[in-house]
């Protein structure tokens, strides 16, 4: 008789994003002649930069010719010319020294940080921050560490550390043990960034416990401060102790492209029952090559060309337009008297749902009433409840529009 | 502290296809000026269709113009036009009647057939056969479902059905009782077909047993014969227990480009502790859409052009080509007085070792005096020692020239 994981009919509800989709299918069924604005799931809208899509046709020629036609990517962790890229300009030009075998091209930072807790023990204890990227709890949910749900949608085995305004939404490390820690900054969805010397805390804190941090940098491209870091290993001694991921999906609007990779040093151990400790690059490596069979020949042409000359200005143009609607959505509703948060080193803007709605009431209220989709905060942990996310990632046209529905719903 | 998951540390040896790489690299590495023809990882060598390239050059001119630009697959499962075109055309061609959200889009049939085993308890009993692609059993090595390995390299919690010239490589129904049954024909490595009568017997035994069959389906498009069923749904009763696994890799030269598929039928049932039925389509979706993103919009692009007319020739041709191959290989390895098997149905051609050879000493023989890399029978399971797999997936040139390479060996 074969028998389903059980683990699976744990898992709260539907999956945020589905979630809101339904909703928006709903009112749009009832609706037909409205023109919704969405700043709900956080994807881009501006096209590819040119030199992407160069690369792209180039790639796509090279496959229709025998003598330049890419079969599998044989490394099986990505092709050397894209991880070299990675390696020069994101870590290297940071003083970070990393080996290119260290980084794993992927299709997605979504299923590399759902994917990295398989070769960890499900004996682990995991600690997310509260409001958290449901990812990481659903994926340690479905792989058993997380036990039964309390009535707030929170589960009993793991450390949830709520972030709000009074912490900056970066949190203290915790008094309990915590052997694996999702951290992510600049922050989904709060918007809010982790400075050097919190950093440095966590680090400490993973040292001291032989525990490992989880870094997602999905959105360091948007880093704007200069004294923000942009990788976990710019802080003394993460090697030891971190995983990082990142993602092309924001930097450069690959969300419908699909590339990201992971990196995972030499120096990173975990530990067995009896406590040996064993080296996580090659297990992960082992688990990528099994279970993975390499990203798409012209996706990671596509990749490379984001770190070109012109693909790194093109990219800095994109992420401009989206860091100025940042800027003007923060201007905006902080005149109409919202509080506001995040949208500096972040595409992200966290607020607080005014008039104490909750953030599924305000949800409904700015769909029915302005015809804007943003993200209840609700949906991303207890202590999320309150507040609402609105991303960067409209065009200008539709921000300027949507801010302009938002300041009607006032008047 | 953070514990690994010691389940990683049972796996035997390396991954067959990097211990491949790893000899020829060597081998490569001391004669530098020989060339060396790979029937090896099983890797195609005829560029993409013509259609396909087309399809791929408009979907990247879409990405570059923001009114045609597209982010996240919304759906998570993949954009309709191409769960269509697949449903159309494999299933409803055949007489299948499936709903569109039993077909689950993906980047690769290596990561459907190694992550579906995730949506079982890891109590269940899985079968495979011997030979056996071994991402099958290490997938569920690293889930905890295997045990320890014996000195074969077997594991002790699985069950082995051996598959040799005597049941005609497809395992008669076992005495024991499986939970999760692998299956794969056209056969990976052997090469071998199921007859509708076996399948028939398989699903009669799943039904009986309240098991799940994991069909991987991937060489389907290699079929020759009239009467070899191409999908385990021609199978009356089968959408209740099992589960198909399609695969662009090898049917349209997609191994450098990643997409493929997996059915999942709604009348499909796996079982809780206390024997509560569960539908595993809607577990399925949770787990596709929380840990992975989507496939690249240009790459769904790609594969709905596999099935347009133009795009059904082009790809026929190529197959053609390689079954070409495959019928050169059996005639002059027959003449030359090997055992031949497979390469009728399947793009493998499964040969027995000359001089009671072990299939690693073969593997160095053909690699080391004729500079012909294929893969060794042994690397499959101990019932494929003694054997050898060569593949139909070179260019016709190269296959001319190492069959004379091969011919000359016995001189």
């Amino acid at each position: 008789m074969a028998k389903v994981n059980e683990n699976f009919l744990k898992l709260r509800a539907g999956y945020l994003f589905p979630e809101i989709g339904r909703r928006v299918r709903a009112y749009k069924q009832k609706n037909p002649e409205t023109d919704i604005i969405s700043f709900g799931i956080g994807d881009v809208t501006q096209p590819l930069a040119p030199a992407v899509i160069e690369a792209m046709k180039k790639a796509v020629d090279e496959m229709s010719r025998p003598e330049t036609f890419r079969g599998y990517d044989d490394s099986g962790i990505g092709y050397e010319f894209l991880r070299n890229a990675v390696n020069d300009n994101d870590y290297k030009a940071r003083g970070v020294q990393l080996d290119i075998d260290e980084i794993f091209i992927s299709d997605g930072a979504k299923c590399d940080t759902g994917n990295m807790q398989e070769i960890f023990s499900s004996a682990n204890v995991i600690a997310v921050t509260d409001p958290v990227y449901p990812v990481y709890v659903d994926t340690n949910v479905m792989a058993g560490r997380a036990g039964p749900a309390n009535h707030n949608g929170q589960y009993e085995n793991i450390i949830y550390m709520p972030c709000t305004a009074e912490n900056n939404f970066v949190p203290a490390v915790p008094d309990q043990k915590a052997d694996l820690i999702y951290l992510c900054y600049p922050n989904n969805p709060t918007g809010a960034v982790a400075a050097k010397e919190q950093l440095k805390e966590w680090v400490e804190y993973a040292r001291r416990n032989k525990a490992v941090i989880l870094f997602d940098a999905a959105y360091e491209a948007f880093i704007s401060e200069t004294d923000i870091p942009h990788s976990i290993y710019e802080i003394e001694g993460a090697k030891e102790v971190a995983i990082e991921f990142r993602s092309f999906s924001k930097t450069a609007g690959f969300t419908g492209v699909r590339c990201a990779f992971s990196v995972i040093p030499k120096s990173l151990k975990a530990y067995t029952e009896d406590g040996k400790d064993v080296a996580l690059n090659p297990i992960w490596n082992r688990r990528h090559c099994t279970k993975f069979n390499g990203v798409s020949y012209i996706t990671q042409r596509a990749a490379e060309a984001v770190y070109s000359p012109q693909g790194r200005q093109q990219c800095q143009d994109i992420i401009n337009i989206y860091m100025n609607n940042a800027k003007l959505i923060r201007e905006k509703l902080s005149a109409l008297g919202y509080r506001i948060y995040g949208g500096v080193n972040a595409p992200y803007i966290w607020l607080k749902t005014p008039n104490n709605l909750t953030s599924w009431e305000f949800f409904d209220l700015l769909l029915t009433k302005a015809s804007v989709v943003g993200t209840p905060g609700a949906g991303f942990g207890p202590s999320g409840e309150g507040y609402f996310r609105l991303t960067a990632f409209g065009t200008p046209e539709n921000t300027q529009k949507a801010l302009q529905r938002i300041a009607a719903l006032q008047t």
